[in-house]
């Protein structure tokens, strides 16, 4: 079997320790049982010192054996593949799980994460905020009528989405009930407490 | 063989004819040889009148026998399963492929679609363009050393990429040769010029 490597920064700020998205690859692992180490590329520098690995000087990057990956939403499509707690194994679980995978990066980060961006600009008059308001509206009435997104059970769907959605200016903004109750069930498992925590002791050794 | 069956709106206006996302996924059966019928929903009413389908309103969905899908992203990787024409057999072509469908779609379209929303919108200041150039930029400079973006050869990834690319307002913002020839060269397939034959002829039968 082959040795799963999830490569991230060797050290981060303060600010997004426990939010780097090489924690969706750690928590995928932590979930299926599947065994990985961990490799570093230098935070300073990062516009251009790992190109020949990850086009946009991003974290994190997957390999495992001769198959190398970028970008988490395909490297956890990757190993969603390896292990049935991760992905159903029939048919239509598998593409409700990829739907919304694909939601999650293409209908609600396109959405939250340039909003969050011009947030932190200090722009004064977000224009983001209606769309990403009817967006988590969406959500949030989605969450009202099911426990889980794909399958009527946990899949990295819902690891995904959580992630997304667990973002502070995010739960803070709007009251969704609903979403909050999902949020905190999905981030209540074993294995997200366990990747953030090695997470965050990964950049302290750094510090 | 089941029957795939690719769900749009039954009428838009001139401005997205030619650019609505069921494009992708009739692109995709034409590359593949794949036959496929089309399925309508109303335009008008479109927030609300098929949520059980497409939980935020959009199009395309897809059905392929008992299988339901949405997300174009989503229904292009499924599509993609069906036909070496779009993913290469083997696991290293894959993980490509996969990784720059997922590029185009969270790292490329999560700044270009809030972007060109932003401009559209008519913002004095728009706060993504710094991004959106840094985005691109990254792009150009993969696009002069290469032709196709995973295995050396045409896949699924080059059709979305390609898609998300040739917006005019995309194309106008910045002399970006490489990237120029790329789209052009993509978007010069017979199965695309069909693809869009077939979407205007669509639209304007429901005028």
């Amino acid at each position: 079997m082959s040795v799963i490597k999830i490569w991230t920064y060797d050290w981060v700020p303060e600010g997004p320790r426990g939010f780097v998205r090489d924690l969706r690859l750690r928590w995928a692992c932590e979930e299926a049982g599947l065994p990985y180490t961990m490799g570093s590329v230098r935070f300073e520098g990062r516009e251009t010192n790992h190109l020949a690995q990850q086009p946009f000087g991003q974290v994190p990057f997957l390999s495992d054996g001769e198959v190398e990956i970028f970008e988490s939403g395909a490297c956890l499509l990757h190993l969603a593949r390896k292990s049935d707690r991760l992905m159903p194994a029939d048919a239509i679980g598998e593409a409700q799980m990829v739907q919304w995978i694909i939601a999650a990066l293409n209908s609600i980060e396109m959405v939250t994460v340039p909003w969050w961006f011009l947030e932190i600009s200090g722009a004064k008059d977000n224009g983001l905020t209606g769309w990403l308001t009817s967006r988590l509206d969406g959500l949030e009435t989605i969450f009202k009528n099911r426990e889980w997104l794909a399958a009527d059970r946990f899949t990295a769907a819902d690891l995904l989405m959580a992630d997304v959605l667990r973002v502070p200016k995010l739960r803070a903004f709007g009251d969704r009930p609903a979403t909050e109750r999902y949020v905190a069930r999905v981030t209540d498992r074993p294995a997200f407490r366990k990747a953030v925590e090695d997470q965050l002791a990964y950049f302290a050794k750094a510090d």
